[in-house]
């Protein structure tokens, strides 16, 4: 199973209401089950050097199928998983990266946000990935 | 002067009309004046290896305001721009990228298309670039 | 639909055999639908230039599906594709990459092959891609 | 003295039975005493991420003759090797990276396993490097 053009793009349209509702300028990337890209959306004013990592975020919630912020816990100093974010061209292992499933559960791509705090971009990209 | 997210939305939705309708899979970029994506989309079954070419002819068209096609005459075997492609990290130079203007006529962005032919690329990128 | 390990082991294992046949030392990688590494392996003497010509070429030929020698014919200088090769990070362009379709006809991965001439590297391309 | 890939697929199997032993799902990678890649496999289901940090396990183990995880202690903040990771495009430094010896002792090559928790990881991955 991987996720239609027509899904990543109402993900991004319910995350750029979220982005609105909470006052917000963000980049959304939607990848598939793949972790390549589908769908992008960078909204007005939305801070440049959050495209790449709204794009990374999405990558990285697929590579490991999980929120990025629960890597992040892990790549700490003295963590298991310290410097992972070397792999794979660059991950971003803070949270505003989320997995998307289908009706039944499956991983079928992953949402990226970008632009504001990390609770606001995870509250952004959860909203993007609950829309299916 | 530069692209809003409404406009890249609306030409990536244009895009898509002329693909369907001359029957192809594309992938669709809009660049802004800085030559950063504001919009993507990948439309279902589109030739994956056409994303990165998407991306690149769009910026190709904005770092030189003008369309791919002719950056790709001038960069031949004895041509005076012969291999140009290595800057930039990476251009690519053959049809499908193509500059937005706004109505004064000001160059606000650019689109890239890939999936099919050459022609039927640079089609689909006319017809985006036109939408507004 | 997505190619197995299991099969992706039976491709390698008939191309190796085909290799031996014709007298040649080669890298073998295999790719799953989404242009990723599934199986790989490289034959005890085989250049250890063609391990990423050989990875390049199975990319390459699941990014467009169809067999990389085709690409290279459009991306002579001239021809309508030139330069293709500076995209995706590199793409491989002469045969010995070929897709890989399952009973149903769709392409679930790809195969390329590097460590002899180019007509050879494709007919070994040829021999993995139909073993399943 | 150099590993042989019937030698390289001997580890690869027994850590795909090892990895089946404590129900986890790897990505195994077998490099060369030239670091080189010589076999790999992608298990159904494993992480795609893991891909990359499997083959940088791997180069890093045979890049310094010793297990990943020592010199991930190493390169903590305040410590000896602190950010070796940006070297050799990019090391990984946590456990889950082996050395490989002959019956002489000499060091012929490395495994790198990633997948699971960074125990599994190196689990399989010394199951691997004790199969030959």
């Amino acid at each position: 199973m991987n996720i239609t053009l027509k899904q990543a793009e109402k993900i991004i349209a319910v995350a750029k209401e979220k982005s609105i509702e909470i006052d917000t300028k963000m980049n959304i990337a939607v990848v598939d089950a793949g972790a390549n890209l589908v769908a992008f959306a960078r909204m007005d004013g939305a801070w440049l050097g959050s495209l790449d990592i709204s794009i990374k975020k999405a990558k990285t919630a697929r590579y490991f199928d999980m929120n990025t912020g629960i890597i992040g816990e892990l790549s700490q100093p003295g963590g298991p998983l310290f410097n992972i974010e070397h792999s794979n061209n660059g991950l971003i292992t803070f949270p505003g990266g989320v997995p998307i499933k289908n009706a039944a559960g499956e991983i079928i791509g992953a949402i990226g946000v970008s632009g504001s705090s990390v609770e606001n971009d995870h509250t952004v990209a959860e909203a993007g990935a609950l829309a299916i």
